[in-house]
């Protein structure tokens, strides 16, 4: 999509650092890493969030998140990783092109990943049984 | 898996709010919820990370996420929605069976999800782009 940045980085007309590429994702360090490693898994077709993404891709993201995981606890010596995908501004999305950002995470580092109303919904937890039942 | 509190909620043995479930999945809502629908989707099979989780599972853990996610944007009106997947205690995995938390985010809520060291790797982006290479 016209203007958009990951689409710009996707067709190379903006350099990025790319560790992974095939037909359908393209992985590359986030130029503003929140730990070392940080990457980001990026469709190469243009959707603004995962809810709009195939199944396939959105398959072909996570198994590719995996992958690029598997290599940061090798390379890095991480003693973990996080997955995160943000949908819509609401959620900390800040480009509007879906990706899925994966996170080393080392014991020592000071990284904070929740933190806000961590209470107060407890006792609704049935109404929401209701209201987001999927089966 | 004897002990793991995610098997026993699987197997029934604990109580839980589920929203769905098939043979690959269950989800239900998270006891102590961030905010309200908060949601795991969790394999019935027993994993301790996504890293170990085979392929095909991840998907079907990935696309019922989204499932979930348009539902929660459907029925609680929120702006956005968060997909995190913790691998490790490291990066903040509080249960070792594998899960998805799936967020309803919305624009006055006050959940912050990243902070920490938010600099200091720009400069070693280069050298991690070698390190992290998996094509």
């Amino acid at each position: 999509m016209k203007d958009c940045l990951f689409c710009k980085i996707i067709k190379k007309e903006i350099p990025s650092e790319i560790i992974y590429e095939d037909e359908a994702v393209v992985v590359f360090l986030d130029i503003n890493p929140v730990n070392k490693g940080h990457a980001l898994v990026v469709p190469k077709k243009h959707f603004e969030t995962s809810l709009d993404l195939p199944d396939s891709i959105l398959c072909d993201v996570i198994q590719i998140a995996k992958r690029v995981a598997m290599k940061q606890m090798k390379e890095l010596k991480c003693g973990g990783v996080n997955y995160i995908m943000n949908n819509f501004k609401a959620a900390g999305q800040e480009v509007p092109h879906a990706h899925l950002h994966v996170i080393p995470r080392f014991d020592e580092d000071d990284l904070v990943f929740l933190q806000g109303n961590k209470s107060g919904y407890e006792d609704d937890i049935g109404e929401f049984r209701e209201k987001l039942n999927i089966v």
